[in-house]
């Protein structure tokens, strides 16, 4: 009772020395360009993930049981995002020397760049699972080489042709589509196959990284630029469920925007999700 | 012209007398531990009820031609879940006994109690048919015996095994899913097989208990603790197609939290089940 | 950079005289009987439109090749439907003569009727295809003629018998489905069969009507008149792509009420559905 | 307990006979040019009442002591002024018959010319006491004679010169100011020298027209068109106090807009005042 | 960077036993009758501090400078006010017996009985400071004892005549307030004379119970019952500021309901008077 | 009717050549550290203005009669600050060397440095008059000397001692109130005295800048960092009524919010501020 207030994610209270996986807020959406409110996200998903339990019926296993530590939020300077993607990657680069796999929480996807960097340096032959419902596949954004609409062009940089795998896209410009057609492997609308590009994943290591925008605006309103017909919260739990074929070695989910969710279930759906994404994590290891 | 101001479910206006169901709210939400606000549930069901039709295109029968006798809402204390258990107990003894088919308008799920509680004293052999996000089978919740999180185990020690049956449940400690595998029949995430049961339970008395979380939270945000990946309206409403097979001795819907629904799609969701449930209870007898 | 302020639809910026179709809003929402709010729908589409892309990786065509003017609000008197059908009437037939394709952005369903009223002056055997979640078959509504509940009744009166095909109606009264019975094509619930229709109505002039409750609430909550099981966005993106069939002469969107949207999630749906509809038009041409 | 539910105003429980004053709700809001949902005041004034307590401590009276008949809502056509305004004179006129004083809920600020017409025919020399940030003097509103924006203008046409009061105007096009100056008695901004017209005003029939964006917009958000600098609710107050020493026949509230009051207390705050008008007729008869 | 997240209102960093003052929570409302959401007063207080500065340009010193440890929030059951009200008293006993002064937040306002009940045996004489716009002084509230409308009897019965200053009242019933004319000191509507009286107390252990809705609603619209015609923010500052005239021995601040603040400037209040509050209470020490 | 569409601040339809002020919007809020939003605030404020009278009883002058041209919205960079700024001077020079008075709607605060700098340059001895809850003095946020957090620093740089007058100041770090007892005119809480200060600006170039949360709370709560204990509408008002006897060469109107605004008000108390502000610039030449 004399402890200092604590405002973990439920039941990610493993001591740092002993996690197998290390949670953290990356609290930046400086280029959003249509609704902020990503910064919120870390917050509201700690806060209302004790809502939820601790047990997945799904995988039958609970998450008490897997070693998270929760190191809570970079503090990250708004207006200035190569100064923020520095800290990201610092921070995942440090988690990694430790051996541990880090879990970011966005903010917006700009900040997937900072912790790829990070990866990509320590795992040659990265690959990076990519579920959206956006491309995020342009050379610049209004002028600027790094934007939220611009991340997987940076990271197809990083990672080469055949390094991108893309789910669920269903918004671009055609320019965007044409550059996926020529290097990116890119599955639209959907999240059809992803199983079987799971399972040639096998044994490279795998980023994932979690646009919640690819699931429908109806299971997810709070996001900065919700996209209609996206997939259900059952078509994107089956795919995560591919995660334990896969090595991972880093993720994120990113892009919930709490300002934008006034009944609260987007908050719902990403705690849910990360919740299974650790369970997922740590049955693999 | 003259007549004092009624704000009753639409089409309601039967005679006491006169009337197989009566309907009534219980708006009684102390032991909510996540978000509050079930207590504004009948109010908000009955005002927003005339935004529908009477008529049933699903069943092609009109609400207007069953015999509903709208009773209001039950005064209940605060603060002392016992005595408003107490309460909703004696009102309900007192429509049974005069005949009629009692239809309670939650309230977070805790009220359900107070109900099965005089249902089982009139019908031996009860059946309670229950779909929910939650098993909501602890045995305490924080130190207590009453609350919403241990409703349905306090309805198993008056029905016994077998007398439970439960779908759509997703959620839950794993000794609650443990509890169920040897005291209950709990068919889970989805309504699958409840035509089925409900043939089984043909000539039982059966209580229908809905928790309106059991749908997806798309479908109906406003709940007290929104559990991501439920079934769909459409679901809902063919099972709830498998009432007129059954005996229903008594019924609720329970757990609309009118503040968490900004939108009004929970309550517009709320009323047309109410409706389609008060038909297919009508349409059997 | 010296320009006035314009806030037109994404890349309709086409010049007048180059223009194949001719967006415009019509602001009225005097007859809502439930939720106003459909009068702020052109303003609100037009500005969150932006936060959509041009290309449509479904049609995999760019609404910035499509000739589109935008003609901006017709100025329409509160409390007076007469007189604001008279003026939509008006600025129709104008657009007919000049050989455009108007598509109009409601207001409520009753605007409709205004539509209507000069496209089946120009063009005999005129038939409308309706999607909805109403009949709006009334002859009456609170003692009123010209009402959001009746459009589709008078719009009866224009095309007569075999004229109009109604799509997805979940809701009305008993009359309106035994006079649908009589008078329309009326397909219950969902949009199944709309390619069918569309291929037999090739040929003839087409006035499409949607009014955007038919989607489920889950995925449109912001109407004014919510009505829960309706079709999802996928549904009705394909029931679109049969337009392509079609020899349309005029559309529009209705029933968009931002105030009761604040997730934004309506506002959105209701721009892709115009990005998809003007490209199918064009498309078409 | 066998009663029909009942959702009258606080205390406003007395048999019509005995009544001396009516309280009945006008929840037509067809000719808002901003931001509808007046319809829905009545409602949210009756719900919320029961937040309040029936105790005035500024009168040091109560409300249960004074006899108020809650007659319900009138049903009016949307989309129709001429029928409201006739529906509602026709209402207020029997009551006048029967001896009562009524007192209406609105409904946006045009109800009120219907409740002058049927007080203007019973009692010459009617006076009309206007409180209200707009002026609400235009001849003619988009075209339209009948319009919130035109009511004391046609209220003016009833009463004459020297019949009209207007306090707290601080909104309204040059002509309207200048019309002021001519024809009626305006008192711009605030609430000042109210008792001093109170006093002078002793022994005639005055009629009482509240519009509740008088008040700041701070204290009451919920109005159609909210005007900045407004009084506070303790001017509001005082100014109703003078009420005491009116000879008042009739009354109302309006403009308050639940949809446009997020966290409530607009809605509280006119609870409030009708709770203190009702006492202040009921203290002076 | 390896530390665990906290999440601590502002500048409440000291260690436990260097503390003179403990801040914690008490986020119990299960006896709210109308609004219920104070349970989530302490987390939303928390996390919006860190909006505001440490430095009080008012009292001309920092925050920072003031030895605060803040503990946490206290796990009560909802559905058991006296099991809670006992975990309370409880908790507070043992801050006082280590020499702290407790900061509760509430919570609705029955916590304050738990934490008077502990003030008032360590400190006989003590005096209660008690702004609110209710006088909380019914014996009973539908047939509980213990309830937010009761809160001040029940402290009234501790510490007796003259041991219960109030301000700010302007609500109650009748006999509420004829019980403060022979039992306690009540000065209605407003804050006046607060100085004097704290000057009177000067030397006596003062307990300070703060409920937000004294303020007016334009100022602190997120509270259970709010109740038009309160205080300024200004006027509560100038009264605080008598605090330090006092010798605090215990206060609260209570009835902040973040679900009903959807501007948020509630919470901004709540989170500047404690900033206030506790350097008032530090500077006196 | 053929016109494109236009959505313009109401009434600032003057052609370019022959306006006297330009008004355009900064949609810039890359910096905003707690609340982000302001980007949206010219468009909101241009589609509300239509709310509101053109009129204003205050000034008795119409703004329909002063020659404003609304130049639309600059298209900034979102994550790079000096980039937008950059385009702001530029955007104002422009205009400037035109012999325009620019009147610029923010976005954050921020965006008033790329103004001022451009009016720096052009009007040697200009004075920069600043009402603020806020100093903004800092010389760095989070690591960054751009931010709106540390503006008025940054124009002090350019205005130097006794160039900077600050009203309303009642939040900052001790550091930044002692920056400004030794370099600007800093009165704290309220406008007291910006008549003198006024008066004795005459005949200096003055660029007039303001920061919406100067205003209360309660009367502006759609702020970024909401601070209690501002000034009043009409406080401020009259303090504006100051301006007339100023040489404004340029102002702005910065940091409303619309996404916490969600009653409105704030909008429009920004609307009728910058028409006030408009006709006082006007008034002036």
């Amino acid at each position: 009772m004399w402890n200092r207030i604590s405002d973990a994610f439920m039941a990610c209270d493993a001591e740092y020395r002993d996690a197998r996986v290390v949670l953290f807020g990356a609290p930046f959406d400086g280029t959003a360009s249509f609704r902020p409110g990503a910064r919120f996200a870390p917050r509201a998903i700690r806060g209302d993930s004790h809502g939820l339990e601790t047990w997945s019926p799904y995988w039958e296993r609970d998450l008490a049981s897997c070693a998270v530590f929760d190191g809570g939020d970079l503090e990250l300077p708004f207006g200035n995002p190569q100064a923020a993607l520095a800290l990201i990657e610092g921070y995942v680069s440090s988690r990694l020397r430790d051996g541990k796999t880090p879990f970011m929480l966005g903010g917006e996807h700009l900040v997937t760049l900072g912790a790829v960097r990070a990866c990509a340096k320590v795992y040659p032959g990265l690959r990076v699972l990519h579920l959206d419902a956006h491309a995020d596949l342009r050379d610049e954004y209004l002028g600027e080489k790094l934007s939220h609409a611009t991340v997987m062009r940076r990271v197809w940089e990083l990672v080469g042709d055949g390094g991108l795998f893309q789910f669920g896209i269903r918004s671009g410009e055609a320019r965007e589509f044409a550059f996926a057609g020529d290097h990116t492997v890119l599955h639209p609308f959907d999240l059809g196959g992803i199983a079987d590009i799971a399972e040639a994943l096998a044994g490279h290591p795998v980023y994932v990284s979690l646009d919640l925008d690819v699931l429908d605006p109806s299971v997810c309103p709070g996001t900065g630029t919700p996209e209609p017909g996206g997939v259900s919260f059952r078509d994107l739990q089956e795919a995560l469920a591919a995660m334990h074929m896969l090595r991972v070695v880093g993720c994120d989910v990113t892009e919930l925007s709490p300002p934008c969710d006034p009944s609260g279930i987007s908050v719902a759906a990403a705690c849910k999700i990360v919740r299974e994404m650790l369970i997922a994590i740590c049955e693999k290891q």
